[in-house]
């Protein structure tokens, strides 16, 4: 049986030159608190500190990253428990049979990387995963999830999260986080953000009840445009007061335009009656991420872009397993030219602060470098999703310092719903960081001081000043 | 005169630590056969075993690789023997003349390192090509292409190739692969693929000739859609008959989309009197690709897509010397939008495989990757023709490895009609993923063994399982 | 206090076995002179050689690169000077202690290198910059700038810039170039560039006035498009005579295509009245494009095309401060469809020459290096303005090689009015190209004695060949 090891100075450069100077920097990081402004963890996990029922519903099936390669090797996602409802006992295991028998499938992937680091720091596996030890890693899991250390407040402090931003829906009544926040015996920051797509996307279907839930929920009359607006700064008041700092949009585009009073009133009509067309549809769209730029502007919210992705690219797998089980697909992006109506009005606005994540690489030289190093609102977004891996990290930061600088860039953002992978993440970001800046230190081009005083930047004050903490 | 070397060791990274990992690698795949799903090396020259006439025919004037980049300093390609026909002996010396007297030109590219490797390990060429070496040079090549050891079948053997696929008109009535497959003296694989694309650029002159041409050779009406389609896999069945695997496919894009059955057919018809619009012929070309796909997943051969080129980009060179003659310049592409209805459609079809290429390296880490991450059908090609050089291929890896895994990706595609460089690009390729393999051991991600399992899995399992072969 | 350093080895491989060839690489070339074909120095300051003022009217309100990072910072513009003419000595001194204090957001990019080599190499300053020592610093530099050997004639000659071009307009008498050629005493060679954009942009609010200044200086009737061709022509000969080797160009793209004659005197008659719509405007501005590469295939002057960017993306920045401040935000390049058209026409033509510039590094392997790689006529322009650092250079060499190997690339270009750092811009180019040869000798893709030769050329032999010095 292969055992399982961590290298202590993964991801460090090889040679010897600069791993010297990596360790030292990584080292001057690694035991830093976490700060994790942007992701998807269940505030409800910490509020009512419910034990983790089974190494699959946990590890595997809600993450995305691990089902979508297994299932474009052929394995079927309701196997794997997604879109399942609560897993049995021995679904739960083959489930977790078929992960260990495609360990192989995960080379190369950060998939691997994180979750060995989790079965050997955090569970102490120390075989190899297989068909063949499947079912040992699985038991020894198991019966590690049953003990009181790993409760999620016993790991959200052993993780050291200092702050830990969740995702939620603007009719969300925030009773999670009142709870942990009104809660003496917890003392972590949990932050809920504000995440309004489905109130924008006036032309999707089902749109209109999404307006009447929002009337209900705060109580504002959402028939005509001025009381939705109304309705969705009252709710963004809720979730300041709830200790939000950002609010986060994800449609196809970035473009954010200010439609004429008129003709924006008259298609939000039009939208309350589902008779738009796409055209305009897409318009109003525009028009209503405008409105939350100006909210933005003046609650203070920090507004945080993820565009570009076909999302349920596979319809039918959208019918059968509903939104977000890997089937989605990134998209060529367009900052430069769909940025500049909302940066003409708001781009030097004090108040105002935008962060830019892409999927599509090539705009990070091309424009969201440049753009944040002009405008003093504009951050430039860590790597997110695909690009959430050791190289592309990397030429994340190759592509984006010579322009910005390290300054406007955000810090690590993790974005995920896997609870225990949160160290493994922020530890790789630390790691390549390190790597690129030794880099930067072995060929002269910064002295290793100011290579120190940057990685603790870039983990403590980077992601405070981007998000306002 | 400098003398001409091979350094064992290229390729490989430079530093100890990798280099030894990197070596061990290359190692274990260095001498295995070679599979070549996809080339177009003719049938003929192996089936007739005809010796090759000169070096500058065998080595030049076939090769746009080498030939455009002469171009792009000065020289005529008349000169070097494109569309001239048969060569004479002063002509070819001449022109083998000019190669050599421009070496320099091809430092840092692919082309000098496959020559240097022709050169010096298949023709024993001992000194540096430059204008005063360019007799000794021709003459020892030109002596030893007349010794039996030189002729195709020989160099077939010593080559190791296992399997080769040639590129085929559908027309085509295969006798040379015929021949080969019953001769007993050659126990070697040469397949058949199908490329169709003369007959689905229904809006290209002359389009009517090749759909009645293949009338003539299907036995088969193709005056109606139904007729033409049934034509078409009629010569697809053929195809398979003779070792077939895959069905080749080059258009500007890859868009393939059914029309409503009525409009397919109204629109073949107007295209069968060649009054299509332009608007219209692609319409229905991207509908003849979708019933391509469909094809495919009736009859199982595997769908290849090369997009994406301005083909013949100066129209003045193409008129005087034809296709192919290295004036194709890449386009930008776009996989995820185009190929959303034929993925809807096939994407999680058992019986449908689809390898995707691209000359535009932003689609890898952005559209590719993904796609081949989450459909079972889809493989990422290899780094196709400008990318098939030692840096591409190593970005290729680092822009698909950490989406896709290894195990989607199709192993190496030589995609050549220089016969004699065959091995050359594949030992480029096998060294290549020995350095990036080599990288992910040193810095801790993957351990050593696994690294050896993957590289002999690319070298082996992969093709075979992306071609089905 | 700090003290700074600079590296004898900086940028060049931290690995032993690549650093060593590097170093031999760039010592053959570190003394040679500097050739700039392409830049922004005023011609002025050398033929009245007037001292420099001071520290920030020198070396930080001009620079754009250097403004607008502080921007991003939240440092307004005008207090760095730009835009306020000429600085009193408080508020000289206070713009330079804000680039001290924020000496910090310069790390990792060019600004900071070229900024340090310039203290430490030029003005002899010892200590890092920083709120305390800013004083210190400006002090030093202030008095050194007063000295003779800091007079822009003597810079120039230790510099050792044997050719410098400037950027003019068409209607610059170009007195100072004159000046100088005729002056006994400056034996360097200055020379203008012809560069008509604002000529072209007949869509643009003021278009008139500028065809009604043509036609006051060329003597030529500029109402119809006949006589406004040839007043180009005739200060396209005006230049030539002067010296000038080259027209450069940017606009929004790079299509240059012919109008039907009668269409064109059309347009531009429409032109005239003010009265284009944009379509109109656009059709008729590709049409003059098209127009000066037939000049160019005439005359001899060298095309260079600088294409590509969002000029001013943030208008009240341009209103209050005007262009050129660090406002433009690069796009997406298209050169394999927008060059065709031109192409067709001139690209075989041997008297016609096109340097190709981009800030979208997606083109360059797809497209740029292809283009230059075929056509006689187009060569690869050096890396451009963001992408003129360490990382980017490196991959942009990376990203062309393969394709076009080093010949057809036009050597290093400065492209900057910051003169003081020529120098240090030059040198970066040829350390990095060391660097990457040294890789390639490393690896066994070249013989280190190529190598050698070949950074010897890209240093002397290509910019001369590119711009026909």
């Amino acid at each position: 049986m292969t055992s399982l090891t961590l290298d202590p100075d993964r991801l460090l450069p090889p040679d010897p030159t600069r791993r010297a100077v990596a360790r030292r920097l990584h080292a001057a990081v690694a035991d830093l608190p976490i700060i994790s402004p942007h992701g998807h963890v269940p505030a409800g996990w910490l509020a009512h500190d419910t034990p983790f029922t089974d190494p699959t519903s946990l590890l595997l099936t809600p993450d995305h990253y691990a089902t979508r390669l297994l299932h474009s090797h052929g394995v079927d996602l309701a196997h794997l428990g997604v879109g399942q409802g609560p897993l049995s006992a021995e679904a739960s295991r083959a489930a977790f049979r078929t992960l260990c028998a495609h360990w192989s499938v995960y080379r190369g992937t950060p998939v691997r990387y994180w979750l060995q680091v989790q079965f050997a720091d955090l569970f102490g596996i120390t075989v190899r995963p297989s068909a063949e030890t499947a079912d040992e890693v699985y038991d020894q899991i198991a019966a590690t999830l049953q003990t009181p250390q790993f409760r999620p407040r016993a790991l959200f402090e052993r993780f050291g999260v200092e702050v830990l931003a969740t995702t939620d829906d603007p009719c969300d009544d925030l009773a999670d986080h009142a709870f942990l926040a009104a809660d003496p015996t917890f003392s972590g920051r949990v932050l809920p953000t504000f995440r309004p797509d489905r109130y924008l996307e006036v032309g999707v279907d089902g749109w209109t009840a999404h307006a009447d839930r929002l009337q209900e929920v705060s109580g504002t009359d959402t028939s005509e445009l001025t009381g939705f607006l109304d309705a969705l700064r009252q709710r963004r008041e809720h979730f300041r007061a709830h200790g939000a700092v950002s609010a986060d949009h994800s449609h196809a585009d970035v473009r954010a335009e200010r439609l004429p009073a008129s003709e924006a009133v008259e298609l939000f009509a039009l939208a309350r009656k589902a008779s738009l067309s796409t055209t305009e549809a897409t318009a109003l769209r525009r028009h209503l991420l405008w409105e939350m730029a100006r909210m933005s502007s003046e609650d203070g919210l920090v507004m945080t872009l993820h565009p570009g992705v076909a999302r349920s690219h596979h319809g039918p797998t959208a019918r059968t397993f509903g939104a977000d089980v890997g089937a989605d697909i990134p998209l060529p992006g367009d900052f430069t030219r769909d940025l500049q109506p909302l940066l003409q009005d708001f781009g030097t606005d004090p108040g105002f602060q935008l962060v830019l994540f892409t999927l599509d690489e090539t705009t990070l030289s091309r424009e969201i470098a440049p753009l944040a190093g002009f405008y003093p609102s504009v951050w430039v977004g860590a790597p997110w999703w695909f690009l959430d891996a050791p190289d592309a990290i990397v030429r994340h930061r190759s592509a984006v310092t010579e322009t910005a600088g390290f300054g406007k860039t955000s810090g690590f953002i993790d974005d995920t719903r896997a609870f225990c992978s949160i160290p493994a993440r922020h530890d790789m970001a630390r790691r390549l960081d390190a790597a690129y800046l030794s880099t930067l230190v072995a060929d002269g081009r910064l002295e290793e001081d100011e290579a120190l005083e940057t990685i603790v930047d870039i983990v403590t004050v980077n992601p405070r000043k981007a998000f306002r903490l």
